[in-house]
C-alpha cells in the first residue's frame, strides 16, 4: 500500500514519478533545511502507513481559515492561505498549538494556494507553508503532509490536463520540500477527485484522499460507497471525508464509504476531519448553504465532550486518522487525542493544563463548580445557547 | 484627573506614593529595557485620560484566560498565567492579535499573579508579563495596563492590611515596569475594590476600577450605582464592569452605574469590558453559576454583529473605553474598532482581511453566499444551534 | 366583609344599591327560574365571602373566548358571546365541563356582552348566559358569578358617567337573573376598574375585581400595588388580575397587589386568573402583543403540570381565588382541583377519568410507558416543541 | 370498487358476508332509528366511494380520545370509549363540532371498544357509539364509519381466528345499524390489519384500512408500500395511515404507500388522518415513544396553519380523503375544509366564525394587531414556545 515516509518511489510506481521524484532531488534547495532528515536516507520517524498498517491512532490536525480568520490573518471570502508569508509567525504558532493538541501531522496552509487563486504569489506561499509547518514539526515525531484541494477550474471546464497541471505544480514544491506524505481534499466531485489522487500518486508518497461530502454524495450523485471505491482504485491509500459537515453527519459519511469498499472487496485506510460546527440540518452542500455561514457559526460550534464522543465513534467505526477541519481549535484536536490516549498509550503535552473531563475543577471554592468536576456531568450536559430569539436549526438556502 | 503615562505623582497625590515612586526608580532593572521610553522622560503617546478627556474611544483588549485554555497554555480551575514563563511566544501571539485587531491598550496578563495563588513564581510572572505586553506595544500608540483583581482571601478574612499588601506587591512590579495606567478588575465587593484603588492610587498613574457585578449589585448588595460612587470616591479614575455577565446586562449595569455617580454629582470615564457570551438567564453570580462554565460556553459565545451592536450601546451610553473579557476573541475586538471607525477616524489593521458586514463575500461562486455580503443580513441573522435537543437558556446553580 | 349570596344588601352598603334591589326584586321575570332559590330566602350553598373568609380554596373556571373560537362558536376579532344564543348546547357543555373539572364558580359568559359591542343582542345575551350557568350549577354548590369588562369606549372618551351607565345596563341583568356575586374582569386601566367596582357595589353582593395587568402595572403606569388600593378602596371584596399573562408573571403581579395593599393596611381576598399560556416575553401588553396572538399561541399551551405548580404557588402567596383565563383548558382546571384536593379534602368528578400524576399509564404495556406513571417523571419534564426552527420566545410588537 | 352507502354486497363479494348481511337485517332494532333511511333503499346521500370515485374531496375528522380527556371524559393509559355511554352529551357535542368544521364523515366513537378492552360493556358501547354518530349526521350529508382497531391480543398470540373473531363482533353492532362505511385504522402490524380488512369486506360495505405507520414501515419491517399493497390485495378500498405521526412524517409515508401501490400497479383511494402534533423527533414508534407522551404534548400541538399547509400538500399528493387524529381539535378540521374550499366548492358552517387567514383581526384598535390580518403574516410565522428551559426536539424511548 505505498510506503511511509518520503523516499524512492517504491516498485510499482509508475515511471512517471521517478522522473518527478529525481527532478526534485537534484534540486539544491532541498538539502538546505538543517533539521530534515537526508532525503533517502535513515529517518526516525514513522511514515503514515507504517503508522496505520500497525493499527496506530493518527491524529490529525485542525481548522486554519476560519480560525485564523478570528486571530485576524485570513480573509474570509477569498479564504486564501497568504498569511504564511504576511504573518507567519501566527501560522507557526497555530502549527504550534496543534501539535502541543496531539496532532500527529502537520497540514501545510497551502489550501487553495494555486496560480488561479492567488497569482505569481502560488510558488512562494506553498514553499513557505511547507517551511512553516516543518519548521514546528522539527525534529519530532509528527509527520507533514502536504494538502491540495480542488479548483475553481473544475466548474466551468472539466478540463483534465488543465487541472492535473494546477496540481502537479503544487506537487512539485512539496516533492521539493520532501513532506512526508501528500492529502487531496476538499472535493466535491469525486472525478477531480480522482484526478488528483492520480497526480500525487506520481511522486510515490502515500496519499490520502478526502471528499467534502455528505451522505448524499458528491455533487454528482456519486453515492459516498462508489466515491471511495473510485478513489481506491486510483491508488489512494488513505480514504474519507473532511469539512462542510459536522461530526455525526461525517461519521455517517464515513460508514457508507467503509461499506462501499467493503462490498467492493476493497481495503484502503479510513480518516475523517470533520467540521467543528454542529450540522444536523445541513442540506447537500453542507455548512456553507447554512444561514449563519460564516459569520454567525458561534452557537454551532462542538464542545470539547463533543469531540470525545466524535473520536470514539469514529474509532469504533474503525476509522484511524480523525482530525478536524474548519472550527476545529487547538483544544478540540487534543480532546481527540485525550479521548484515545488509552489506546495511544500517551497525553498529549497540551493535556498538562487541561483535567480530564473537567477534573480541574475539584478546587473551586464554589461546591456547585466542584460538583462539575466529573465525567458525568459534562456527558450529559445540554449546553443552552444564551439566545432565546434563535432557532435550533436553520433551513439551508440551496 | 491624574495624568497618562508614568510619571512622578501629580500634586494632590499622597505623599506614600511618592515614597513608592522612588523606591520603584532607584532600582536599576528598571532601565534594562532598551525599547522603553526613559522613565519620566517625555513619551510620545498619549496617556488614557488625555485621551478619553479628548473623548476619544479606547477600544480594549479581550480574553486571554479562557482564550490560551483553548489554546492549549492555561488550565482551567487554576486560572493563573505562568504561560507568560512556560510559553512566552502564545501570548506574545495573543497581544499581537489584540493590537492588530485595534486595541488601544495591552492589558499585562497578570490575572490571579499574587504569592497566595503562584506562590513564589509570582514576581517573575508579573515581570514578564510586562515585558511581553510592552514589548508588542512596542514603539506604537498602545498603552500597557497593568492589572490586578480581587484576592482569594478576602471571602475568608476581610484583612485590608494583609490584602492592600498583596496588592502593593504587584503594584511594586507595574511600577518598576513602569506601566502606562492600572486596571483593579474583577472585584465581586466592593469593599475591596476600594482597598486596590486605594493602593494602585499610590503610584500617581491613572487607575481603573471594574466590579465583575450584574445589575443587582455586588456580593454584599451594594447596587451598581453605590459602587461607582464608592469607587469614585476612592480615587477611580475609570469606573465599570468586566467579566461574569454578557453585553446586555453589563450594559444594564454601566447605566445604573451611570446614574449612581450622575445623581451623586461625580464624574469619572465609564469602561465596560463584557464577557464574549450571551448570559440573559445569568443569576446573582454570572456565568460561573451557569451549567455550563466552563466548558459547555460555546453556543453562546456572541457573533462580531453582536458585538458592533454592544459598541455602539455602549458609546451611546457615554462608555469610552470599550474591550471585552472572557470569550473575546481578537475578531470580537476588530468589530467594536469597526463600529467604531467612523467615532474613531480609522480602522484597525487586521480589518485589512476582512470586508465590512461581510462584503468580503460578495464575490462568491453560489448567488445565497453573495447574497449575504450585506449589512441588512447579518444584523437581523438569528443564528441557529444546531443543537435541537438543547435549551436556550440555564437555570442557574446559585 | 360582606355577604356570600344574593341578599339584601349588608347594613353600611349605600342606600343607592337598595334602590336597585328593590327594582330589579319588583321584576316579576326574576322569579321564573325555577331552579333558582327565591330571592332573600334561605339558601343551601354559601356564599364566596363566606368561603374566603372560612380560609376555603375557591376554583374559578377557565377559558371561554378561546376555547369556543377553536370549537367553533366564537370569532376571533369581536369576541363576542352571541354563542349563548346562536348554540347554547356548546356553551352549556363548557360550563359542564368546568364545572365537573372542579371550578367552584361559573361565570357567566358575557364578555364584551355591551350595548356598543352587540348592538340591540345585548340584552339578551346577557340574559341568556345568566340561564345557561345558572341551569349547570343546577341545585349544586357552585355560584354563578355575573362578570363585566372594560368598555372600548374609555379608550377614546373617559367619560365617566357614560361608562358607569353601560356597567349599570349589564348589572341589571345579573340582578335580575340573582347571580351569586359579581366580577369586573379585564381593566387595562385601573380608573376604569373603580369606577366597574362602584356600579358594581351598588346591588349589594359580594364584588371581585381583576386587571388584566402585569408586574409593571396599568397602561398609566400605576403599580400593581397601587392598583389594588384603589379597587379595594373603591369596595372591591376581591381583588387581583386576570388574563394577558401567563400564569408566572401573573403570580408575579399578585405578590406586588398584596405587599400593596399590605402596606396600606388594607386586607382583602386575592384571586388570580392567568393565562393558560406561557408568557416570558410579555411586554407591558401581555399575550395579545406577542406575534404569536391569537393564531399561533399553541406552542406556549401550559401544560396539567405547569398548572398544579402555579394553583400551589398561589395558594403559598395567600391567593384563594385560583381559576384561569383564556387557554385554560377543562383539564386545567381540574390541575387547579387536584393539586389543591388535600387543602380541600375531595377530588373533583372529572378525577375519575385522571390518574393523578400520570398514575393512569401503570398499567401500559410498554415498559418505558409505565416509566412515565409517576410524579417525578412529569414534575421535571422540559416538554419539547417539535419545532427546531421556531425560537423559545418572540419580541412583543409594542 | 365497492358501493357507497349500506346495502347488499355487490356481485363478486364472498357469500359469507351476505350471510352476515341477511342476519344483521333480520334484525328488528335495525329499523328502529327514525332518522335513517330505509336498508336498502333509495339514499339521498353519496356513498364514500361515489365521492373519491369523483374526485371529491373528503375531509375526515378528528380527534376523540385525547380531545374528550382534556375535556374530563376518557382516563389515559386505558383510552377506551366508555362516555358514549356516561357523557353521550358530551361525545354528541364533539361530533356536532366537528360536522360544523366540514367534516363529511363521522367516525363512531368505537375505538378499542372490543371485550378485552371493555368486557361485557362492549356491546353496549358501540351501539351507542353508532346511536350518536347518526344522531349528529341526522339527515344531512355527512357518512357515518364504523371504526375498529388493532387488538391488544394480537401481540401476545397472532391467532387469527380469535382476532378476527373479535372484529367481527364489532362488525356486527355496525352491520345492525347500518353504518356507511368502515375503517380499519391504527394498526402496527399489516399482517393483522388485512386480517381486519379480511373480515370488514364480509359485510359489503365499503372499507378504508389505515396503518399507524411511519416511513420505516410496521413494526415488523415491512415496508409502507408493501403494507399499502396487501391492504390493497385484502380488499382495502381506500389506504393509508393514521395516528402517531405529525403531518410532514405522515405525508412522507403516504407518499411511499402511494408508490408502492403504482410500482404493483394497484389503485385505490388514499387517506391521512395525522396526529395534530408535531414529530419531527419521532422514533420508530411515533409519538407514544416521545417522552412528552401523553400529559405534556402542548407545545407540540400543530396551528391552523400548519393543517392549512398539510391539507395541500396532501391533496397535491393525490390523496383525498384528509382528516385527523389525536390533537386534531375542531379548528384544525375547518383548516383543512378552508384550505380545500375552492376545490370543494363551499365553506364549512364553523367559518361563519373564522375569518380566512387571520382577516377577523382587521378591525382591531392596535395597529400592529391589524397587520396581522392577513396570508403572508401567519404563513411565515414562526411561533415562540414561552418556554426557554425546554429543548425543540425529544429522544424517543424506544
Amino acid at each position: 500500500m505505498g510506503v511511509g515516509g518520503m523516499g524512492p518511489p517504491t516498485e510499482g510506481r509508475a515511471p512517471a514519478s521517478r522522473r518527478l521524484w529525481d527532478l526534485c532531488h537534484r534540486d539544491p534547495r532541498l538539502h538546505s533545511g538543517g533539521d530534515m532528515a537526508p532525503a533517502g536516507g535513515p529517518r526516525a520517524k514513522k511514515g503514515i502507513l507504517e503508522r496505520l498498517d500497525n493499527g496506530e491512532v493518527v491524529v490529525g490536525d485542525g481548522s486554519f481559515l476560519l480560525t485564523l480568520e478570528k486571530r485576524g490573518f485570513v480573509k474570509a471570502g477569498l479564504w486564501t492561505p497568504e498569511a504564511v508569508i504576511e504573518h507567519p509567525s501566527a501560522v507557526r504558532q497555530l502549527h504550534t498549538e496543534f501539535l502541543r493538541a496531539g496532532a500527529d501531522v502537520l497540514q501545510t496552509f497551502t489550501f487553495s494556494a494555486t496560480e488561479d487563486n492567488m497569482e505569481s504569489k502560488w510558488e512562494a506561499v506553498n514553499a513557505a507553508a511547507c517551511d512553516l509547518a516543518q519548521e514546528v514539526a522539527g525534529g519530532g515525531d509528527a509527520l507533514v503532509a502536504g494538502g491540495i484541494c480542488q479548483t475553481s477550474l473544475y466548474k466551468y471546464h472539466k478540463d483534465e490536463s488543465r487541472i492535473k497541471n494546477i496540481f502537479r505544480l503544487q506537487l512539485e514544491v512539496f516533492a521539493r520540500k520532501n513532506v512526508d506524505f501528500l492529502i487531496a481534499e476538499y472535493f466535491e466531485h469525486v472525478e477531480e477527485a480522482v484526478w488528483a489522487v492520480e497526480v500525487l500518486r506520481e511522486v510515490g508518497v502515500p496519499v490520502a484522499a478526502t471528499m467534502c461530502i455528505g451522505p448524499e454524495g458528491d455533487m454528482h450523485d456519486v453515492t459516498p460507497g462508489e466515491c471511495a471505491v473510485k478513489l481506491a482504485r486510483a491508488g489512494a491509500d488513505i480514504i474519507g471525508v473532511n469539512c462542510r459537515f459536522g461530526p455525526w453527519t461525517s461519521l455517517q459519511t464515513m460508514k457508507l464509504m467503509k461499506e462501499g469498499l467493503r462490498d467492493a472487496g476493497l481495503q484502503t485506510h479510513l480518516m475523517v476531519q470533520c467540521l467543528g460546527f454542529h450540522t444536523p440540518d445541513y442540506g447537500k452542500g453542507g455548512f456553507v448553504d447554512l444561514p449563519e455561514y460564516p459569520f454567525g457559526l458561534e452557537p454551532r460550534v462542538v464542545t470539547r465532550w463533543d469531540i470525545q464522543k466524535y473520536a470514539r465513534e469514529a474509532y469504533n467505526l474503525g476509522v484511524r486518522y480523525i482530525g478536524g477541519c474548519c472550527g476545529f481549535e487547538p483544544y478540540h484536536i487534543r480532546a481527540i487525542a485525550e479521548e484515545l490516549a488509552p489506546e495511544r498509550g500517551f497525553l498529549p503535552p497540551a493535556s498538562e493544563k487541561h483535567g480530564s473531563w473537567g477534573s480541574g475543577l475539584d478546587m473551586h471554592t464554589k461546591p456547585w463548580i466542584r460538583a462539575r468536576a466529573r465525567r458525568e456531568y459534562w456527558e450529559n450536559l445540554l449546553p443552552a445557547s444564551g439566545r432565546p430569539f434563535c432557532p435550533s436549526l436553520s433551513k439551508p438556502d440551496a
